[in-house]
C-alpha cells in the first residue's frame, strides 16, 4: 500500500520539478546564459572534463560551475584551483540534483556576466536521468574502465542526453572497450546523440566535442570577442 | 509541502523494508545459507569479482547469484557462462535492490541445497546503501580508475559495509591511486571494515579477501567436505 502512495506523491514532486526546471531554463535563456548538465558514474572524469572545457573556452566565454556532491567539497576545490568560479551544492544523501537545488545555487552566481554554467551532477547513472535540472543540454560521460556495456544496463540516461562522451581513451592498453559496439548500443537508444571518445589526460578528441557544444549552444566565435 | 509528505511515506517504506530484510535474513540463517550483498559504481567489476569468488569456492560451497540490473541480462549471462546458477532481477528503473526484490528472487532458488547466495546490486554508490537486502554481509567495490577520493564523496556506503574491495590494481600503470590515503579515508568512516586491494584480471589479492569472507561466514574448511 505505502509503495502505491509513494509513487503518487513522487509523481507530484517530479511534476513540480519539471515546472521549476522549465522556469529556470526560461530565466537563463532570457539572459543569454546556457546551462549544461554533466552526468556520469562516480569516477568517470566529470570534473576533469569540466576543467578541460573551462580551459578550452577561457577568454571566449564567461563561465561558472555548479558542483553537486553528496558530501565533501573536493570537486569545487579542483575547479577553484584551476582558476574558475564554482558553487558547491551538498545534497546530504540525495542521489541526484533537481531544479530546486540548481535554482538555489544560481542565487550565488551573477547571471548578468555569465555565458555558460556547467552543472556537475551527482555520480550516478540512474537517478539524475529522471530529474530535469533546468539545463539546456545534457551530457553523459562513460569511460573505458567501465566497459562498453553501459548503454545496455543503464538505458534511461543514454536515451535522454544530447551527447555521449567516452572518457579515458588513454587507458586503452589496459581495458578492452569496443567503441563501435558502444556506439551501436547508444544508437539503438538515441539516434540524435553524437558519441565523442576523449581523453582528459592527453586531450585527445576534446576539441571536436567542445566545438560541437559551441555550435549547439551558438557560442560566439573565438575571434568575435 | 509534497516534499514533506514524500519523506514521511519514504520512511514508512524504509521501515517496511527493514522488517522484511530482517525476516529474509532470519529465514536464510535458519537454513544455514549465507547471503552477501556486493555494491559498487557501474563498471567497478562486481560481476568479475563474483565470478572469481564462485570459482574460488567451487566444490567447497553450493552457490547461486541474484543479479540486479535496471535493464538487460548481461551479468546473469556471464554468470551462467561461467557455469554457475543465476537469477536475474530487472528493476525497470529502480536505482537499488530492496528486500522485497530479493525475496522474490529467492523463490527461484532451492535454499535447502545452497550454502551461499551472492547478490549483485545495481551499479550505484548512493541508493543501495540505504536499503537492506537481507544479506548477512555487505561489501563495496571501488576501483583504481574511479580515484582514491570516493570515501570522501560517497561516505554513506563506506560507513555501512563489512569490507571494502579495491579492484583493478592491475591498472596501476595508468591511474594514480593512493591506496594508503584511500585506507585512511575509509578508516575515518568505518574502523571495522578491512580494505582488500585486488585484481580480478590477475587474481592478485583475491585469496586474502575470500578467506576473510570464509572466516566471517564460518564456511566449512576446504578439506572438511
Amino acid at each position: 500500500m505505502s509503495d502505491v502512495v509513494l509513487i503518487r506523491i513522487k509523481e507530484e514532486v517530479l511534476s513540480d520539478n519539471r515546472e521549476l526546471a522549465a522556469s529556470v531554463r526560461d530565466r537563463l535563456t532570457a539572459r543569454s546564459v546556457k546551462m549544461v548538465n554533466v552526468m556520469a558514474s562516480p569516477g568517470a572524469g566529470k570534473t576533469s572534463f569540466i576543467v578541460r572545457l573551462l580551459q578550452h573556452f577561457s577568454g571566449r566565454l564567461n563561465m561558472a560551475v555548479i558542483e553537486g556532491d553528496v558530501d565533501s567539497t573536493v570537486d569545487a576545490e579542483t575547479i577553484l584551483a584551476a582558476g574558475f568560479e564554482a558553487v558547491q551544492l551538498q545534497t546530504g544523501g540525495s542521489c541526484h540534483l533537481n531544479a530546486a537545488m540548481v535554482e538555489r545555487a544560481l542565487q550565488d552566481l551573477d547571471l548578468e556576466t555569465l555565458d555558460l554554467i556547467l552543472v556537475e551532477n551527482i555520480g550516478n547513472l540512474i537517478c539524475p536521468a529522471g530529474h530535469d535540472t533546468g539545463a539546456h543540454l545534457n551530457l553523459v560521460l562513460s569511460s573505458l574502465p567501465e566497459g562498453d556495456d553501459k548503454p545496455l544496463k543503464y538505458p534511461g540516461i543514454f536515451r535522454g542526453v544530447d551527447a555521449v562522451v567516452v572518457n579515458k581513451t588513454d587507458a586503452h592498453s589496459v581495458f578492452t572497450f569496443d567503441v563501435e559496439a558502444f556506439k551501436r548500443r547508444v544508437g539503438r537508444l538515441n539516434q540524435e546523440a553524437p558519441v565523442f571518445p576523449v581523453s582528459c589526460v592527453t586531450g585527445e578528441g576534446l576539441a571536436d566535442c567542445f566545438e560541437w557544444l559551441a555550435v549547439r549552444s551558438s557560442f560566439p566565435e573565438p575571434s568575435s570577442r
